[in-house]
């Protein structure tokens, strides 16, 4: 799957502008530049599968690319971690629809990215809903499981 | 909120295990042992809001155990990816309440551990719901947004 040929981001953040700008502009090819070659790879898409390994992950962005609307994203609350080989982002995005003025909630979203011999990839894209209706408190929703 | 005392996990799957085990009791003392003292850690129940730093991650686990029924988990599908400091486990919990027969639709989980001066220790814990239905299939549910 050409690791060789993969783009190379020189940063955890790098990866994550570019993830953004593809998904934004439903560009599969360069949303797959950002990806890991690696078969130990997740995408979970909000209370979609999960995807494990890069072809079933394309395939998922391939569906949402040609489904879905033009979408807008605004990340906030970034939370970083990282390490010398692991960058783990928290954080919430706020999309807005082309044929909406108003954004949905917003999904919180666990990006992680791994520094290999090309650069930064992506290994995980774990995205969810947040609670429906006010989002500004602190607490948790009355009828979860946990 | 003293580090110090912290029970020393000597390894990423000791502390997951021990995660299980007190959310299984609803053990809130336990439950915490588990967690980083720090403030950059990051809980999401299903459908839940992002509970970020240690105060208000416990008052999460207060609620859910004052509220819940008993629980059983089984963890499947785990995915592991670890380096010197931080390990990142993705899993699927099975979840079966005291009072039903059928589990629940797994739920996927991201728990991420880190590596400090007395050991591993929570630092994320990302769980959201699977599709509703036949959860057998690759693939992603038609309505969602991505």
């Amino acid at each position: 799957m050409g690791q060789a040929r993969k783009y190379r981001f020189a940063t955890p953040q790098e990866a994550e502008a570019a993830f953004y700008d593809a998904f934004e502009q439903r560009n599969l090819d360069g949303m797959m530049q950002v990806w890991d070659d690696d078969d130990t790879i997740v995408c979970i898409h909000p209370m979609g599968q999960r995807l494990e390994a890069y072809q079933s992950i394309r395939e998922g962005w391939h569906q949402i690319f040609a489904a879905g609307s033009l979408m807008h994203f605004t990340v906030s609350e970034q939370i970083y971690i990282q390490d010398a080989q692991l960058a783990i982002h928290m954080v919430q995005e706020h999309i807005l629809l082309d044929d909406e003025e108003q954004p949905r909630p917003p999904v919180y979203s666990t990006n992680i990215y791994r520094l290999g011999e090309s650069g930064w990839h992506m290994i995980l894209h774990h995205a969810s809903p947040s609670p429906p209706g006010d989002t500004s408190g602190q607490g948790i929703s009355g009828d979860i499981l946990h």
